[in-house]
């Protein structure tokens, strides 16, 4: 079973490297080749274009930055799904509308081969560590088939959603919007604590240990209290497209999010003002 | 050592039955004098006035609604202050604005007795089950004192936030803020679940085992879920109340609160429209 992976960004290079070590070998490709080349130092071998790869794999794992890029590797006569043998399998993990996730299921069914939604929670340090966690949906007995695969990426835990292949899609973005208020809503907390005068330090300590005794609190308090906001572990530009999913998803579905829509405008003013490339935490920046 | 309890609500009155168990003693005075039956029916000894209370007292509890109630029985004539004896403490654990705090430890100094400020996280329920965090600030010999009749009133931990009166309210409302926040986020990731048609408990149990593994995710999302509003644990105008204070101390030091302030908002319209006194996580009723 040959394996193929697309897309080797920040997150997609280290769960790339998860499963070469795992595997005789992996195929990659990426737009910039240039990014491909860590992996390639490592035994990954390097095709040329999306259809050289998938005509070499019985499965593509692919991790790329939006639904327009997605589209462009999984459609068309050079795409995924005409390209991919019968009953081969095309994994992806990139954070995308419900709708677009869909729309590429019934592509691949055209073509009698299979798309799987397994969007991953976890930043690169996570990919590193094998502890990542990944929402799935799609067939049952496909995702049973990938299941060890998963595994091979650096899944500590795999949570299914079912049958309807967009589900895990909406788990996501669910997810990242309730990321990216937890993070805003530490920085006003700290804010406060600080411009009030007490110890920002011993406020998150008590919270973290009692109410708060999250990941999510414990590691982004960390970030926002030393206020290191580079290098990105998760780029700020990139959470303003998740929020705008968020967004996209609720309009589309008629759900009332103010949060949601307040992150948005947040989100978008930090990216105007030049905070794209900072990790996401930096939009603590904008209360100063 | 008498101890006297002023305030005999939803929270103050199983705080009070906790110290009344320990204690061979526990004078108590409620504004509302038939709220006092339960406690009274336990043994505890009802007294007419304040001024009664505080004069058989070394030790004050406070339990209060709001910074108005607090300066109402603290200062004057027949306030605690002036009737409290030399060396006396009022253990002051209302929810309330930090300004409020530094006041009425001036007002006690004047009179050689002492405010502590110790406001409590924890519901009703974790009152009774003694598993209360207790935020304390004020003279460090006077926090050593009290310590031991704080587990005695149901703290499982104490939290010190150092000798400046106002910090541990300081901390609490950045606390209080910080769980509003995560009320209405959650709220609003469910309905998006919900209404995307996928089983928002599945995605709840995601999440709280991984990202978000900590009991205020773990509480109030088995509440959202369940839409259990009444009877209230903590009601929605009280939530308000707090939120006002958040905003209020916000503007006071020049700290930016987006989310706070859309939180202020929020509560306002869901008490406008009736809700307050459900409980707060009767917020995602507004999401409807």
């Amino acid at each position: 079973m040959e394996i193929g992976f697309v897309g080797l960004g920040n997150l997609g290079t280290p769960i790339a490297e998860n499963i070469l070590e795992k595997n005789q070998r992996l195929f990659v490709y990426n737009r910039t080749a240039s990014k491909a080349r860590p992996v390639v130092e490592k035994g990954a071998i390097l095709c040329s274009s999306i259809k050289e790869l998938v005509q070499k794999c019985d499965i593509i794992f692919s991790v790329v930055s939006d639904d327009a890029a997605l589209n462009d590797i999984t459609k068309g006569d050079n795409g995924i799904a005409q390209n991919l043998k019968e009953g081969g399998i095309h994994i992806s993990i990139s954070t995308i509308l419900p709708v677009t996730a869909k729309e590429l299921a019934q592509v691949h069914k055209q073509f009698n081969n299979h798309y799987v939604a397994a969007p991953v929670m976890g930043r690169p340090e996570a990919a590193r560590a094998a502890k990542l966690n990944f929402l799935v949906s799609g067939e049952h007995a496909i995702i049973e088939t990938i299941k060890p695969l998963l595994q091979q990426a650096g899944g500590v835990c795999i949570w299914e959603f079912g049958s309807e292949t967009s589900a895990a899609n909406v788990a996501k973005l669910c997810t990242n919007f309730l990321i990216v208020s937890a993070i805003e809503s530490m920085a006003e907390g700290i804010n406060l604590a600080k411009k009030s005068g007490i110890d920002s330090a011993t406020w998150i300590n008590m919270i973290t240990q009692t109410m708060f005794s999250a990941p999510v609190y414990l590691n982004y308090s960390n970030i926002l209290l030393k206020e290191i906001f580079q290098p990105a572990g998760f780029a700020l530009k990139l959470g303003l497209k998740d929020v705008n999913l968020v967004m996209q998803q609720s309009t589309e579905i008629d759900a009332e999010m103010p949060i949601g829509r307040l992150m948005q405008q947040r989100l978008h003013q930090c990216v105007a003002n030049g905070l794209g490339d900072y990790d996401w935490t930096a939009m603590a920046l904008a209360l100063k």
